[in-house]
């Protein structure tokens, strides 16, 4: 599809060093943070800026060149995954702090900056940027906005959408456009930024956002609770927000590592972990942390940790990072799970994942943020067995149809992508699948913008 | 344009109770919270349900009438006029609290509740919706949202946008669509009710709403602050948000009734008041307005109360409240402005005010959000002066094409309305402008929604 005349094309709009076309190369820009779906494309470009962005997409554009957009490629649904061959465009190049302004409260990065990163500079200034997508060490903030990334910290502070005040985006057919702006209310007309944010790649290329940031908490307070029951964890979470506290994290936690940070004489077995964290400030955080202790001891916890020092609170928050790293060590190909409940139905969801998962035969393990109603339910795969795959799948179809039954969405922070295609129509209003088709076609007439995803073949 | 059959079928739709064509009610819905502007409805449907509102829109599209929404009428520009004749579409029978969930921290409403009635019934379960208009006793929840509403708390709480977790909406052609969910994420697609949000009722009719509520703060702090200079007060904002304190409202203050509540002996004069009001809980509003007075003496602030009781701090923001009644009292025509600046360049734009208004010789008081950036700069017009009215747009324009150099955006909360028209096109990307095109096209092919709203003459 790719002819060498494209690649010197290419080779003009980026330079020679900005673009890969080595095997070994290419083979790294074929699969995401899962390994259930590889796809090699046929080049790599990694431009420096939006005008660079522009020309690749004027060319791909008219050569109709599929174009998969990728930031850290830690994503877990097949969203970066050049499924259909063509340019993988990089935006790891730019990778520009823009500016931090903090009595404005805003922050412009380029999409390249790896949200840790960008978090780093902001805390120089006491500042921070909320959402906290497990991926923060290496996801790249365009990703960040491309895919409205959660997090734990969403409970209190919302999704990645309720931070944007403007974007810069580079339009399929090249134009460079400029929406939105940098203060916190604008009303200039329609909310185009909007349509971006969590648009996975297929409207156009985030090249530059203007984000909200907020001060720095000046404490935290966290506390490891056990319950030897799941649902009484899970309705001790509704408990809490009932009770007007916010946490700024509510986990379930799962992986190794927990036994020994919890109570001496306490033994973890099957109870089920809950990691509470609230923030604020000092004389606020002990206040909220009591009366959540104070919650945990009335639904009958069976061991309940306070941390007493950063050291411990880092150690239990370091332990909650690695269940995800100690799950994907262990089953490199898994099926991610990511529903989202209203909070007072996660209790009925959850009593009915043994059941499910034993009638599939297969093991369903889960994380999730608790305080969003926002579970991970995984399924660890081995290579090449397809029926264990298969049963794997209907085993999820039933977690996600459930999730529907009980008024849940089929994913709360981790996009459609290559793997819920096949559950869009169904989980949205059939109107609202016509506009969504509307707006591609509008945006991107040949569909060259990461194809494949979120649509399913024949779509768009 | 309306005959008699449409009037017939409408009737059918809605019922003859439901229907206003006599000339007294229909001058009651020819203008809005300004009376700047006046226009006739040929009628005024108030239907009962998103049913009903379908069969009003699929017989406005059949016969291209025009259709204006209308909540409580409370806009000040001019969005809620029937500028084209045709039907206004009143959703204020439409005014059911459908739900309020304290364990999902959400609630259902229709577009007819009145905030004031809505907050009302959250404060039951302790639970509030932040943005706060200063319409808030009259305007209606379709309205909040259909104009993207923000007020004085979203300094620290954000604008409506940041509430919205799903939408029902009536489309022109009378289709009924679902948007977004009732979950706090929710990654199922494009961000569709954001395209309604702010949209001015130009794309749809919002016939049911979901949002996000909180927990009321325990407690509140208000502090009263003088300054000689305007300056110096609004660089004192600057100062407040540097510090990483971010209060729940931040105001510029004018108007009658002020001179009272100051210190005994304190000569209000042309001194500038901010009124500061800090929320949380009681240990952390204590510390945070010790921190607020401390940088107002540093600042050299010429006089500061702090609210000893909740009646003094109810009599602070009841001023606060009754002077956008008092300026209207006074001066029932007049040009609102509405302009928002990044913080760190609002005392540049205050500077150049008086500058400006003496050029144009038209007076200019303002109010504002000062928090936010989000100033409202006003002009007292009489009635039937040409010659002044063409003075005060002059100055208007100044005013805001110095905003825009600012980086600062035409409108804040307000939106555009008929009052802003020949400003957007100079405030907007002409390709973000080209897309709002596009996107009103797909939506409203004949042009019935809120026409003459938004978009100049010929543009759409």
């Amino acid at each position: 599809m790719i002819t060498q005349k494209h690649i010197d094309t290419l080779k003009q709009i980026v330079g020679n060093n900005n673009l890969l076309t080595s095997h070994e190369d290419l083979v790294t820009y074929s699969y995401d943070a899962n390994t259930l779906w590889t796809s090699m494309p046929d080049i790599v470009v990694l431009p420096n800026n939006a005008d660079q962005v522009s020309g690749i997409l004027k060319l791909a554009n008219e050569y109709e060149i599929p174009v998969t957009p990728r930031g850290g490629g830690t994503n877990v649904n097949g969203g970066s995954i050049p499924i259909k061959g063509g340019i993988v465009l990089s935006t790891s190049r730019m990778n520009r702090i823009v500016e931090i302004n903090k009595t404005n409260l805003n922050a412009i990065v380029e999409p390249g900056v790896i949200l840790q990163d960008f978090n780093n500079a902001l805390a120089k200034d006491g500042l921070f940027f909320p959402p906290d997508p497990q991926s923060y060490l290496g996801c790249s903030m365009g990703g960040v906005v491309a895919e409205n990334a959660g997090g734990p910290s969403c409970l209190k502070y919302g999704v990645t959408k309720q931070y944007i005040l403007g974007l810069e985006v580079v339009l399929a057919d090249g134009s460079i456009v400029k929406l939105g702006g940098v203060t916190p209310k604008n009303r200039t007309g329609y909310e185009l930024a909007m349509l971006f944010t969590g648009s996975e790649g297929t409207l156009g290329i985030i090249s530059k956002i203007c984000l909200r940031v907020l001060p720095l908490p000046t404490s935290t307070k966290s506390i490891l609770v056990a319950f030897s029951d799941v649902t009484v964890a899970s309705d001790t979470v509704s408990d809490i927000i009932a009770n007007s506290i916010i946490p700024c994290r509510i986990e379930f936690c799962s992986g190794p590592g927990w036994q020994k940070v919890l109570s001496p004489g306490f033994t973890l077995g099957d109870h089920t972990l809950l990691l509470i964290q609230v923030d604020g400030l000092p004389g606020t955080v002990e206040i909220e942390a009591q009366q959540i202790i104070d919650i945990c001891i009335a639904n009958k916890a069976a061991d309940i940790v306070l941390a007493k020092t950063a050291d411990e609170e880092d150690a239990f928050w370091g332990l909650r990072r690695q269940a995800f790293a100690a799950f994907a060590h262990k089953s490199p190909i898994r099926l991610a799970g990511d529903v989202c409940l209203p909070r007072d139905r996660m209790t009925e969801f959850i009593k009915k994942i043994k059941e499910i998962s034993q009638k599939h035969n297969v093991n369903v393990g889960f994380t999730g943020h608790a305080g969003d109603g926002n579970l991970h339910p995984g399924i660890p795969l081995e290579k090449n067995n397809d029926d264990q795959l298969k049963r794997a799948r209907e085993c999820m179809d039933e977690l996600i149809d459930l999730t529907l039954s009980l008024g849940g969405v089929i994913s709360g922070e981790n996009g459609i992508g290559l793997e819920k295609q096949n559950h869009l129509k169904k989980a949205m209003d059939p109107v609202a699948f016509e506009l969504m088709k509307k707006i591609k076609d509008i945006l991107d007439p040949n569909h060259i913008m990461n194809p494949g995803k979120i649509w399913e073949k024949n779509d768009r």
